[in-house]
């Protein structure tokens, strides 16, 4: 069947988008694969408003991609983290997709903010297609 | 240095995301991936308005993620197409990650719309991490 004729209603890829088709919503997991984990980090570190930054956080907790957990600092009240679920560590592809086809095609001359290592060899993650 | 500290201004995915950051333009660019070059068609297939479409074609031409030609079909008026340049084509690993994070986990349970096939053994192409 041609593309153009097939419906698109259940693309796997619209799917996906229909969750992370906006940029903040994925520098919020890209942050997370990054270690963030606190509401105050989040926002100070991607300079987002509190409320679409809550907003952002509350659809990535219902779509199974962060989990919401409570944490207490002595003499402070309760705050919430947010980690990462197995879902949402399955996004370091796109993530390290999307950084590989900017490095090469729109180069920083100061090089990588970061680069993506492997722990067990040292050596730098790519993406690829294989079959 | 720490990742909270880190500033993220140069960011490679945040730099993609500028440009890719947004469903419909990746939406386009899985379109074009699958081999559709006129604007009746993206409008067609995606559900766009021609407002919308028309600055998000704009938008990848002058990121020279699309080229876009003119062509005049007997008796019609000339029109233009879109066609993915090299940094285009670039993409497909974006695209295949956003796809295969979707039916893994959030399964269609009709089955994937399309399959994506290496032209040279007929397997189903996947993404991967490598160091």
């Amino acid at each position: 069947m041609d593309w153009k004729d097939a419906s698109t209603v259940n693309c796997q890829v619209g799917v996906a988008l229909d969750l992370l088709g906006e940029k903040w919503t994925l520098l919020i997991v890209r942050d997370a694969l990054n270690g963030i984990r606190r509401f105050d980090e989040f926002r100070r570190h991607i300079g987002l408003s509190e409320a679409i930054l809550s907003d952002r956080l509350q659809k990535l907790v219902e779509a199974g991609v962060l989990d919401q957990r409570s944490y207490k600092e002595e003499g402070r009240r309760e705050r919430r983290e947010y980690r990462l679920t197995a879902r949402g560590r399955d996004l370091l592809p796109v993530i390290v997709a999307l950084k590989q086809w900017s490095e090469t095609h729109f180069p920083d001359p100061q090089g990588p903010v970061v680069e993506v290592r492997h722990r067990g060899c040292g050596g730098e993650v790519h993406v690829g297609l294989h079959c």
